[in-house]
């Protein structure tokens, strides 16, 4: 038996076929198609499907053999498969499920693409084997996904998970969801952004700015990273605030939640053992009952493929 | 069947026998003697259920009807029964269960006092019938019990449940535990007290400093209440930020984790629809998807007694 797995993005979807080891057996990718109607851009995504069931090439590859359908989106979703609010995809108040079932007789389930990379961790990455994990992503914004006792936990009414919008600084940084100071505001990489923009501002003379040619606009998390790693000091200033952000951020979680570990994806991620070593030495401070032992803080292991094998394995 | 359940305080010990519909139907309390060296404390305590254990009253209460015995303490302890860290009590690394078991050899288990409360609620209070919960007192602390699946979550390295030291405002009001801007720092009743008292120094006219007699020492949470009550323009001010606080907090618990009720308890609850009804307004500004269903935000039912039945029901 084979799953379908599909990480629907902003710009571009991934489609693949996974078999019962969590391994890739066949792959696609679309690209997202926001100015056609929703009908027709699931049509193009059961195409897609059907494009991937290829039995010459392998077998298992038929229709018959697939389990059931998953999709992963960068929004939320109701237990009945109907897209809430998915706003890069514009969608809001859409019957996924049905509009699947309609080109397809499969079982579908759709969850958070945060959700999702957590559900894919647990059984094939870094939180394999453990039955507690929060998976945490740095990116433009902030994402989580919280397993316990082996499941996605999404909330009651479905809308938790959404750690980028607790309150990390009462009265700070205007965020986009129109609050101010959400943990999304201080640890995404759109904050260290921020934090660089404004310090070249004062300081015309970082490397950051010439490393960025020159231009603010063109300043990256991964630019910074490489302005630090290389000595300056305006780079290092910026990196070890973010790193006292963040670790007060996991730390919290960690007070209040304490999983057996915590998953960090998403851009910001790639800096790897640098962020690591800093985070791990950090966080502790911050954490009431640190004299215990205390939960792992790992990168992720799946990369791009966490959104189709967690796509995959919804149920 | 009974169950006996201590809830064990820094001043008192309430000691109870609960029977199967959750009932206490014996109780006695001694006081705390924190002078007394652990093992004397924990033989006055057996002494007390010996003494309430009295057949006469009621041909149920024998020993050889007792299941098991429960704990609640101010404090972490481990799944062997050792408490580890019981700052009121004075109490670290000791073996309460060993100790326990000594002189009654029943199953013996001790938990947090915040998710014993949990416990309590969930089984005979406002959140009975429900499936997830979280359990918040405000106090002179903020505690906090999880209740998942109908279970106690306290974390995988039992640390968890520690909401009050969550950061709440980066650099923010340092906090007894060392790091600044903790959720304590902003929404337990200390909290509301050191507003007061800055308030009123720059505003010696207001209610709040008479009803206090002229001496900002005699300041409490239910005081400013009660001159917010009275229209006292300051307090009325203390209690609007009060609220966006907590409000900011719950809301943060929401985004996160989403549990199905949120319940308040602790002294700052006791002011019951006033501080409710601001909080059931306020909240849902903060929570990110608050188009949907949100949880129900609800006082504890339960009073003292929760200590006692929660402790019984631990398992």
């Amino acid at each position: 038996m084979i799953r379908i797995g599909l990480d629907i993005g902003g710009t571009g979807i991934q489609i693949g076929a996974v078999d019962q080891q969590n391994r890739i057996i066949a792959q696609d990718s679309i690209p997202t198609r926001t100015d056609l109607p929703f009908e027709q851009q699931v049509q193009l995504m059961t195409d897609c499907i059907y494009g991937l069931l290829d039995e010459k090439s392998n077998p298992e590859l038929r229709m018959e053999n697939v389990e059931s359908i998953g999709a992963g989106i960068p929004g939320i979703a109701d237990s009945d498969g109907v897209v809430i609010d998915c706003t890069n995809l514009g969608w809001k108040n859409v019957p996924l499920r049905k509009e699947f079932q309609k080109r397809i007789n499969k079982p579908f389930y759709v969850d958070n693409d945060a959700n999702v990379a957590a559900l894919a961790e647990s059984a094939a990455g870094k939180s394999a084997g453990t039955s507690s994990s929060v998976f945490i992503t740095l990116g433009t914004g902030i994402g989580s996904g919280i397993i316990i006792n082996g499941r996605v936990w999404k909330g009651f009414h479905g809308i938790g998970g959404e750690l980028g919008h607790m309150i990390l600084k009462l009265d700070g940084v205007r965020c986009s969801c129109g609050n101010r100071g959400c943990v999304e505001t201080y640890t995404s990489a759109t904050a260290i952004i921020r934090m660089a923009r404004e310090a070249v501002a004062d300081h015309p003379e970082s490397l950051i700015l010439s490393l960025a040619q020159g231009d603010p606009q063109r300043i990256n998390a991964k630019l910074v990273f490489d302005a630090k790693k290389k000595g300056d000091p305006v780079a290092e200033e910026i990196f070890d605030r973010y790193i006292s952000y963040l670790a007060q951020m996991i730390a919290g979680v960690v007070n209040f939640l304490d999983p057996e570990i915590v998953i960090l994806g998403g851009g910001v991620s790639k800096a790897g053992d640098l962020l690591l070593d800093a985070l791990r030495a950090e966080y502790p401070k911050y954490v009431l009952f640190n004299q215990l032992p205390l939960p792992r803080i790992e990168i992720a292991a799946l990369g791009a493929e966490a959104g189709v094998i967690g796509a995959a394995m919804l149920s």
